[in-house]
């Protein structure tokens, strides 16, 4: 099964890598925040048409997508993510950000710390070679650039926004991921590949006054660090060892002064679990604890509680991901074609395949250097050596990881489309 | 011993109440920060210049005060000060700010939540019947409007900038504050009135990373409540119950996003003690208890612990107040003058006195409708229904708040200066 | 106004000193707890009979009481507690406790750590110089030995079971404490002397299973140490600086197993507050925590709360107490008469007074060597070297601390009766 | 394959059941603790002899082993363990067991919670059919009754004792456990079936005094409550959520009195991972913790830290367990033999296969009613309803679970012996 097209598809990429390392560190340099991807959209927007697709932007907020009608065959949906976190990027790289946003009001700093950057550049390169070369597949491709993947729900903004009622259906959905690992190195999995979550922000109401009269106030910060305390035991006691589940409170604020005792305090709340029973009774936990905990308090009313997002597992279809791996396995070769461990991060890529009922597949592609990784795995040194994602040190190196993504994808669609006629 | 001077240096103040009412109004209207009270102090100079003062601006930053020569006699400094809170106003009250600030780089909402803009009011007020008629006293009036009362050191800031130097030394000092009591009473205290102080900004290091991957991370937020909840302990622990202490984190912060876990988290505390020595152990003990946490949850170094202030107890002298509390009995009556409890509030009008090696007397003037305070102590929702100082609800009625701080400067100053000659 | 009827009746004391001492050693080496002072009850009542008085046994449970009417005149109460606490003694002395007992219906180490061996030691000697010198004055006296003190309500079980009935109502009841002061001293204060006091036990409901399966218990530890350290809280946050609580968690038991997560937890709590309104407040705050927090943990049923005990606050009559102190300066002289602090012990002497209707005054009377508590205070190791009440190592002196309180007792009784007709 | 020797083997075990229901009541009214199971050790050691077993006694203390030498073939090991815990019994069984027994020098009530009264009922049983058809097969058969399985290492103790020493080596070791399950049931694991655990006691050191004066203190209940809320964290925060590890404080003790702060409290940990790598990084966050708790809250000397008893995981040889499975399969039918899920339990057979060197299999037998078990979890009430192993309410049933652990313990060995010859 000898298939010289991908070959044929990927031949300029080479040549065309001066001008996505150039994309890549303008995006870099330049985050936005969810729902915010105003510039990142323009650029994906102007490529596309460039190339030749017909494009539709603004669909669920900033989200934009690109078409290209080649003849029969099946329809391919490629996704990238655009939106970026509210973290002061302490890389000090040359390209490092110093952007600022607002973030629920709040002027904050901006860093694309999740690799979004890297996956529209992906994106962006993919599109061009497969229009490049037309001839070498027949079928539609959809080029997604989505907003607001950090919580924030961008993928079922678009879908809601009548996504495939304006491009169509595709037959199936393809997308991956930035990740600590070697870079040149793909990763898949069969079945659940990314936790689901939710985002929830929770706000404790106290009774305010001077720092030093508490007896005449309801302290907010006591409620709140109570509150934190008791939701570690979520984890700890409610969840068996064979099951698994994160509580994350990844933001806690009360209060302007030292001297004053606040009105409230507000938390921001992400949680996981691989499996949706189990979420629903991290969920349920959640709300106990801090309904009581107010109460315990004294509290003047019960603490707000808003969901902020909730994501789903992210489901790998499991035919389609043995055919993916065996393709990947073919381009890469097998010692850079792994099983990807089930991760705790989430995605809301999923909605794409769930919503238009059809197969999806979404692989992580490595980003660090091959030697480096492997001897901070070796020594044990990893966690504290290799920056994570949503880390303010996250930093990918460019080389070969810009062009593993860009194959990934072009032979991830190719191996879908039908071949010329 | 009948004495016509005081009744008629007061005589003017019922007309001057009008402009006294407009300036209150437009300074509360206009709330500046610490060391940013530009316009108020502009606003006070321009007065005192008016009056016939010698004017000295930006002592100490933003501090003004008049000096007014008239003959032999002693100097009797009188002191108010200007700054306001990061407090969202909540009154309703048609003059409420909706002003705001810039706190240690954040913008904020600011609001007069301790009635500094009733203080410097009564100082106008005073300064300008007392130059009016310089016939019915001999002596020298420091009129002292302080910068940054609210933990921010600007008393010292005032007297290390050479305010003696330039202006000349005292012999005795006063100061007054609108308290949650019936308008129209002043109240009186030998010995300390308020209390020692601290402001500390603890910064505890955490390790970031992602909100799915606690293990790689050291999480500030779960450590900060940690270290909130055993502070606690401090105040029930390892304060007697014949001794008296209060610990208020006023503000804590950490995080941008639910599902990041930060790098650090932020802790702004107030403590209070009437006891020097009590003092010290608190502090110790605050020490202790957020290195060791640190330790316990395995931060990578040891939390930054900065002091911000530090306030000495306001120590009134015994015989000056005895005697001040006597002109205060004849003048508001005795039914009118009473015993001030022990506030845990803290104030650095003290540090006038201590520096200049003189006495000083600090005492309380209600604010609030004397019927409704008796009847909420009585009903038992005092603390619920009257807003205390540093309350988004705090407002002092105007009638007779105005008129009887006024009087009790001009009294004050009076009973200390020569008769005139 | 020269009395030598004092020293007339305490001229045997200096002879009957080693009687005393081995009265007391035989006391402290078989200390009995609450209800239990069987022995201790035997021994009081063997010495009243030889001394001649009439003696009631049996009231309360283990109470003893003496009386002897020697005419006309005043009758005068002199009490003394009996009871032991379930602590092991640490103090390495000769004649230390090994003695066991049973609490709760546990089997515990038994010690008099409190000092009332002192107290039973003191009145025995004081009973029989006064009942050996009858002709120094005129009235009656009450010699009470009270079992049950140390939390368990043994004065109002003495009254309840018909004490005044059996052997007439005094004029006034008097009582007094050893404790970690210079022996030789006595110090007296009028008004509350000793806090109000509750106890509490506290059962916290969970829901046991195996130590590997938490998921399907519900913690009763976990449950235990969030509602301590909420509890913290009470005393921290809830009670005013200017205020006084103390709210101790001294046991707390749960669980027999290391592998096994236990059905419940038991807390028993002591409160103290020189003020009954705040003694409410933190009683209500205490019952709000401990509902609210079994409701965060999600336990089967609400918390069973019993309030095992309640003291009043110790309230020495004004009147009586300033002339006591006279009597006690003209005897001890004023170096060795000092006033006393406000203790956050508490007693239930009041009850005698409060029952009768008459005045009644308590006071502490010194128990260790002088020079070294004083050396101990100046040196800031009093904490750390001088063991207070309730301490395994609470050893006081036996000279000049038998002689002394020997001393008080007879100088207070005889300044009551009538002189000798 | 037909084998009809296990039938031929198990022909009279009908017969025997009332003698087995019998020996099983008995057993369960007279639990006995570890290393205290004399009562239990001498009915095995009776019986075994009986059946012409060649026995010794005493081994690791109370161990009990029988040898039935039969002919050239395989050594097989089988394993009954014979303690019970210190747990109260609330089955309300008529042979529910009233006894008590005096664990670490407490005495305390004692039950078969975790019923290891049907596994020496099983294995006798076993035995005594084995022994009784010695015709049937052609090896040794070792039975092992172990004392001190919950946390106290009876296995290592009669390794370390000499097991191999005096009764030989086996060929292969077998155990089993009766759970929560269907009765008739049977359930295998090839792998890691049970976690490696950890027991540790912890003394955390304060200093004593009264209760009302915690200032001169250092309370060891608010430092425990302390520990155990930061203990939540080490699984909420430090295990990956890819990981799998419990931290239960099973015991936690305190104090004698309500009004005495105790000089320590002492917790009993037990600790469980499928993972060794985890099990050291837990043990170490324990220590990390504990230690740094006791300087936040300024406790005069470090911690006590004791390592009760570890066990490794119990991992059962992977071709072993293939056969055996297929073994079970074909006895009980492929519906009642079922894979087991890995229980985060410990166990210390693994012991036996690691010190001899050869493969070991543990398994599980189920003892419920099947369709109450069933009703249970499709009603989502299995936890509530359903008492597990260590609740005070384990009961299984008598029948058909005595018959099912006799029949895979015969059928197990039978697998493993020569036929005979």
């Amino acid at each position: 099964m000898t298939n010289d097209l991908p070959r044929r598809v990927l031949a300029p990429l080479e040549a065309a890598l001066p001008d996505l390392e150039a994309l890549y560190k303008d995006l870099h340099q330049h985050p936005e925040l969810a729902f915010a991807e105003k510039r990142t959209a323009a650029e994906a927007a102007r490529r596309l048409t460039g190339d030749g697709f017909e494009v539709h932007t603004g669909i669920g907020g900033t989200g934009v997508v690109g078409v290209l009608r080649n003849g029969e065959g099946p329809t391919v949906l490629l996704r990238a993510d655009m939106d970026a976190l509210p973290i002061e990027e302490q890389t000090g790289l040359p390209y490092a950000s110093t952007a600022r946003g607002v973030d629920d009001g709040n002027d904050v700093p901006v860093m694309r710390a999740c690799g979004h950057d890297m996956h529209v550049t992906w994106l962006s390169g993919a599109a061009r070679l497969l229009a490049a070369d037309r001839g070498a597949w027949s079928g539609t491709l959809l080029v997604v650039f989505q907003p607001a993947e950090e919580g924030k729900s961008g993928a079922k903004a678009m879908v809601d926004d009548g996504l495939f009622d304006r491009v169509g259906r595709p037959d199936v959905a393809f997308g991956q991921h930035v990740s600590a690992a070697p870079a040149g190195w793909v990763f898949t999995r069969p079945g659940v590949i990314m936790a689901a979550s939710e985002t929830l922000r929770i706000t404790l109401h106290g009774r305010g006054g001077h720092g030093s009269r508490p007896e005449s106030t309801v302290d907010p910060v006591v409620l709140a660090a109570s509150v934190v305390q008791k939701l570690q035991t979520v984890v700890s006691r409610e969840i068996a060892a064979t099951e698994s589940a994160v509580l994350t409170v990844g933001s806690l604020h009360a209060g302007t002064a030292p001297n004053v005792i606040a009105d409230n305090a507000v938390l921001e709340i992400s949680t996981r679990a691989f499996d949706d029973e189990v979420m629903k009774r991290v969920h349920a936990a959640i709300e106990r604890i801090v309904n009581a905990e107010a109460v315990a308090a004294g509290a003047p009313k019960p603490p707000t509680i808003e969901l902020l997002g909730a994501y789903s597992v992210t489901d790998n279809d499991e035919a389609a991901t043995a055919a993916l791996t065996e393709v990947f396995r073919e381009h890469f070769g097998a010692e850079a074609t792994l099983p990807a461990p089930q991760v705790t991060g989430s995605e809301d890529f999923g909605e794409f395949g769930r919503a238009a009922g059809v197969p999806s597949v979404f692989w992580l592609v490595g980003g660090y250097d091959r030697d480096e990784v492997l001897a901070a795995l070796n020594e044990g040194r990893f966690e504290r050596d290799v920056p994570s994602n949503h880390s303010p040190r996250f930093a990918p190196i460019l080389h070969p990881t810009l062009r593993a993504g860009v194959e990934s994808l072009v032979v991830a669609a190719l191996s879908r489309f039908d071949p010329p006629r």
